[in-house]
């Protein structure tokens, strides 16, 4: 029996103390976030650091950054950061690991950032999903989310494109990809999450080093675009407190 | 021939431009920044990702940071940033590879964290130097770096120990480690370089968390010690401008 545990039945055995704000004081004296997506998410991360603030599971994104920003900032947090994105997914494969990959990990803050494969993959991959398919699968996500965690903070992050990279090379990426950049917006706003505007941060630099300094592919930022990424995410973490 | 090489050349050859200042802007165009050190700054980095600004070769410590931070902010300096940190390494042992990993380089700017293992194996790893070993090798090595690199801004890094650490372990981290960030200042003043102050840093910030939060074996910072690290050196950095 840890010190914890023996305090809680200790205390819990013989005094009667109001249960909910009681257990709510333990669980606070540790805050979990989570960062969910695909491969920039993942960030070449090593996937056998999979406990949390192991800097070899960071991988070398935003990720990296804002995680080492949070933990150096707010030691009085006792945060506990896990990157579990994941290369290549797409809605449908974030929910077939949401137990073990989310649910399980109980975060008080989950952050997600998924729906460039569900595009992509389709001009790419021989993926036959619509932007109906990621916003029904995204929207099951989230309720199965609320349900199952009601008291989680959600981030919802904008996918993006960066145009000039050398991914980006379909007409569709600028008249079918802002459909699901849309419905990822109408679901932060459907379950009252927060959003964090990549596309507009990444677009808000581009003009200085283009599309070859910050995301040279349109898709996988560099260092450089990592960290602009990091720095919007960061804004919105800073709003959550 | 590229463009740049043709251009340079095609000048040269037709117009009598002032040959010093000429050379200058074209060697402005680019800034080269290196990291050298030992495992602290190497933190794990792909060493087959040797190309300046690779995610995967800048490691997962304070260079990754602090490269992504530097990189972000100043798309317009067409920054190249090389880690070249080695585990275990002593100064004797950047000597030996310092050609290759710093002189050929080029570097605009190097920063230079070293001397922690020079102390530290000579309590584990039968290591013989003493610290008037390790203060005439930096100063030779310092020399060398100086004469092939005229123009060089050099940043010497306070090495540091985190007290409580579990490799903090023996008196003479207390007794005889500080003669040796003594030699480091006093190299930093002989050869006018910037100093970037860690082990204050890291002091200022120890009573939230401990060593097990900011550097659990007191010589390898953990994410949030890595964080502390990258923003002293950014400081710095900042004032070079």
């Amino acid at each position: 029996m840890d010190k914890r545990t023996f305090l809680k039945t200790g205390l819990m055995s013989t005094i009667a103390l109001p249960m909910t704000s009681f257990i709510h004081n333990i669980d606070d004296d540790k805050t979990t976030v989570l960062f969910q997506g695909d491969s920039i998410t993942d960030a070449g991360r090593d996937k056998a650091a999979y406990y949390p603030n192991q800097a070899q599971g960071m991988g070398t994104g935003y990720v990296h950054m804002a995680a080492s920003n949070i933990l150096g900032m707010y030691p009085e947090r006792h945060l506990r950061i896990y990157n579990r994105g994941i290369s290549g997914h797409k809605v449908f494969q974030l929910a077939s690991r949401w137990d073990d990959d989310a649910v399980l990990l109980k975060p008080d803050v989950l952050s997600i950032l998924i729906g460039v494969n569900d595009f992509w993959h389709t001009l790419t991959g021989g993926y036959n999903g619509t932007v109906e398919t990621y916003e029904t699968d995204f929207r099951n996500l989230l309720r199965r989310t609320k349900d199952a965690l009601p008291n989680v903070k959600i981030i919802i992050c904008e996918p993006f494109v960066v145009k000039g990279g050398s991914a980006f090379n379909d007409p569709k990426w600028n008249s079918v990809f802002p459909e699901y950049q849309a419905s990822a917006k109408k679901l932060a706003s459907e379950f009252n999450t927060y959003w964090v505007p990549f596309q507009t941060a990444l677009d808000a630099v581009l003009a200085k080093g283009g599309a070859a300094y910050w995301c040279p592919d349109g898709v996988h930022p560099s260092l450089a675009g990592a960290r602009v990424m990091a720095d919007a995410w960061l804004k919105v973490y800073h709003q959550i407190g």
